[in-house]
């Protein structure tokens, strides 16, 4: 790794614990039993930590997807063509993908990056476009991208939760896109929990028994490849990540550090969010998931990453979908709590006598 | 019961099975991996038969709250006192209580309907006061209601059902309110499924062990006392039930026969779904159920409705909080379904070659 990259070390920022004590005083103030509310409550709790308030609001929220393709794809590991990547990069900024439905249903910002892709010469001036190559190299074979991509790759999500910031977003929301991307992920799951790949690998997009069996073959034959430089998290994302991951990394532990709160979505990003866990001390403070994949995979990414997710829908598409779809959950939770009225104001007895 | 009452047990509207083959042409036609958008397929597919459409939508959803209070408060089963139930009804239309919040947020018209509290006099304008009496009798005693009160808070909820279709409504939530409502709950959930009132008894809203025991044993006793009456499901709702929950059953009957779909909230109101589901047949067809309740009843009331509620966070407030906590998962569903672009529309293609 670069020494440019030292700034993924550096610790998360603290919670601010004297804004749970006032935010507890009024949640458990408002006219309700206490704890009706379930997981609401704890919800609106937490983002009063993180924001330094009594009453939280993620009234400026923002979803950011990047897209890389991967040369992993030579190994037929995918149900879909390499194509659709590039095709879907369109489809985000037309208006046409789950994801670009989502934020505007949701009235949230959409932002495209494009990291490396196949072939970027169709890609749309609303992208913005980085291009550290033509996508990754086929990581069965040699590492899945150079230092100076990596690092290129993990400083574009941190300048982009730099610019969240400055625009006063409240709430970070990542996803991802990418053909043969849940190869990648299950290879970096793998390694950061020490499981075989048979464990983790799923079907991604849709793959039958056969399929996985393959995917499953294919990570185990690359984790061997690759087993004597991905003990580092920072260096198995090197060798097996994708250009995407690595700036969902970035942006994760940015976004910890200056410490504003992030929505994690499905498979893909909590692989990502625990890799940004490992490199950077209490950056789970600041992650809130969002839901448990179909994948079967991510039932043992969450489990390391002691995480409780709010959907359990059965939902496995990427794109930020699932933390979009979790989305007003974290809206209701504010509302309630900031705008219910409270036994002091309405003078109602707590209790029975 | 009356003969007025014949109206329950028609069968419920069929559903529009010509429209589920559009809509999942439709579903399957949209630029994602088959079914990776998990139960939001479902939910839009479910919608497209019961509003017989490709392309549903729950854009004119409405909120009714139902308001009793219950006699069998006097034998110590509550955690609050009853006068909250007279306080709840002037927080509903003041716009603090935590359904009047949500209703706000989701943009969803909230009525609040009294059916009968212990003192109407200071019942804001605002809302429907048709006060059957001043509550229910205990139950532990005597009959909750009469008759006649009975038939009309049946009615009560079929003409509110009515009136929504009238407006063009397309989604039906109900809630509920009333201190001691999950004692009769509980009591009419024992009978219809026929297990002992420890196996379905809980907390409520915040009793501890001792007292959780004691509503147990009112509730066994209560259902002792009426045991050759509660046969017949609409023998139980009159000798342990409440005038909400009987407006609950009438309202979700009435959606059925009409065809209308109906988003059911947690513990409570399951329990009326459950009632009308056993008076009229093929009702279940009409129902989505919301959330699973921190109610420990709730579980096994689910269970026989064969129920997969969406959420599971934990609520146990009533008011059809749960409901409209799930709501944006059913607008979202819709969106997904009717404005994702499709494989045909892009020439994008399905599958690898």
């Amino acid at each position: 790794m670069k020494e440019d990259d030292c700034w993924l070390f550096k610790p998360a920022a603290v919670l601010h614990d004297a804004a749970r004590g006032a935010s507890e005083t009024r949640q458990n103030n408002l006219i309700k039993p206490p704890g009706s509310l379930g997981r609401l409550e704890e919800l609106a709790v937490r983002l009063s930590t993180m924001q330094d308030t009594a009453k939280p609001t993620v009234d400026h929220a923002c979803i950011y997807v990047f897209v890389g393709d991967h040369g992993i794809i030579a190994e037929g590991v995918s149900a879909f063509p390499q194509s659709i990547t590039g095709e879907m990069v369109k489809n985000f900024v037309r208006g046409g993908a789950a994801i670009s439905v989502l934020a505007e249903q949701l009235h949230i910002k959409l932002t495209v990056i494009n990291l490396g892709i196949v072939d970027d010469s169709e890609c749309p001036p609303d992208v913005i476009n980085l291009q550290l190559g033509p996508g990754t190299e086929n990581f069965s074979q040699k590492p899945a991208m150079r230092v100076d991509q990596l690092s290129r790759a993990l400083d574009a999500g941190r300048q982009v939760a730099i610019q969240t910031k400055k625009n006063n977003s409240n709430l970070f929301i990542g996803g991802e896109m990418g053909i043969g991307n849940t190869t990648s992920a299950t290879a970096l799951g793998c390694t950061l929990l020490n499981v075989a790949a048979e464990q983790l690998t799923g079907p991604g997009t849709g793959l039958d028994a056969q399929g996985v069996a393959r995917k499953g073959r294919v990570i185990e034959r690359a984790l061997q490849l690759h087993a004597q430089t991905i003990e580092s998290p920072i260096e198995a994302l090197r060798c097996v990540g994708g250009f995407e991951i690595a700036a969902l990394v970035g942006s994760y532990i940015q976004c910890a550090q200056m410490g504003l709160a992030v929505l994690i979505d499905g498979f893909i990003c909590s692989v990502a969010a625990l890799i940004a866990c490992r490199l950077c001390s209490g950056a789970s403070d600041w992650f809130i998931y969002s839901h448990q994949s179909a994948e079967p995979g991510h039932a043992l990414v969450l489990k390391a990453l002691n995480a409780k997710p709010l959907l359990n829908l059965g939902m496995c598409l990427g794109e930020g979908s699932g933390a979009a779809t979790a989305f007003p959950l974290l809206r209701l939770a504010c509302a309630l709590h900031n705008n219910m009225a409270t036994f002091t104001e309405t003078g109602m007895p707590e209790r029975s006598p």
